[in-house]
């Protein structure tokens, strides 16, 4: 099946799939019912049988999900069955944070490579990683293989850092900068835009503040 | 128009519309159509046209979108048209970059009020603003009329503050542990989850890293 005939709609939504089974399966389910899944998600089940039939058979009709099959399945299409090394670019109050966060283990991702611009940084160690000059982003990435990298760098460097990265190799830039990227065709940005979730819950909250 | 009638789905579209509306408008456009704006955002233009259809009219057929009136239109029904305080728990490397957060500007939300349980850090200023003992939760929130929260605290003490800023009379939280919160069914909670968007981007990686 060519990854081209996946709509990206459909791809967004596998990883909150994937987040809600393996919430479920710590609470020890064992099988759950699409509608089950779209009740906790606030999407149709129609929606969750119709995105997951892209890629084959999870369940028989009227029985559910198996919950670990489908956890295995899904790490497998996103390819997250395996650990990716990160590059983190930018070393200050969020990258040590990104350093720290307890919430990559187990979900395929790594940081391993740190840069910075700062030379009072730059030697350092944060987690057993040394802080290194931004100015080998061109020399190590490639070096590494590593094709996934977290900008965590102040808005007006953003652009420029992203520049470096994808000349590098780079194929995935997960942005926290809140400026919007430009970056060629072949290279995905997501952005952490705690705006965006912000603003998704003010409609319901009543009266004037 | 009663909240209850638009689908939470809907709502959860309107700030990726809004962001991407301001992003064209620096870009100097004043109409928009549609499937221009579908394009963007990799939905299709029907779902666009009957999101916003739950609200009024906001276009002629045919003639596209005034951008700068479809942002004031969707700022007022996301109630983003006003600026709203926050609490933020966790003065940590997160919080502290969160304080210092750019993207905030402009977009409706203002961090207001700082907690934290370390002795050290209480009393302590970040911007002009105090780091107040977590412990007066539940007398300054209330007292500042405060409904939204950010919590930024490491993943093991998250629920027991997502329980006192409940008890507080907070509404909507916007949540950067790495748990899932149990929460009343009044209280909006949203995640920041990096893992969701870096597995929305390894699917289009080839080879095995």
């Amino acid at each position: 099946m060519a990854a081209r005939e996946v709509p990206n709609i459909v791809i967004s939504r596998l990883p909150l799939y994937l987040r809600a089974l393996e919430f479920m399966q710590r609470e020890g389910k064992q099988v759950v019912a699409s509608r089950e899944l779209a009740e906790r998600l606030g999407v149709s089940s129609a929606q969750i049988r119709k995105d997951l039939s892209y890629f084959g058979e999870f369940g028989k009709q009227g029985s559910g999900y198996q919950v670990d099959h489908l956890i295995l399945e899904l790490k497998r299409i996103l390819k997250v069955d395996r650990e990716w090394d990160m590059a983190l670019v930018g070393v200050g109050d969020l990258g040590r944070a990104l350093v720290h966060y307890e919430g990559f283990k187990g979900k395929g991702f790594c940081i391993s490579l740190l840069f910075d611009n700062n030379p009072e940084k730059i030697g350092a160690k944060i987690n057993d990683l040394e802080i290194m000059d931004s100015r080998l982003i061109s020399e190590l990435i490639p070096k590494w293989g590593i094709k996934i990298a977290i900008i965590a760098v102040p808005p007006q460097e953003a652009q420029g850092v992203a520049d470096e990265l994808v000349k590098a190799g780079v194929l995935a830039i997960l942005n926290y900068a809140p400026i919007t990227l430009k970056v060629p065709k072949h290279v995905k940005v997501q952005y952490i835009d705690p705006v965006v979730h912000l603003q998704r819950m003010t409609y319901y909250i009543g009266g004037n503040n």
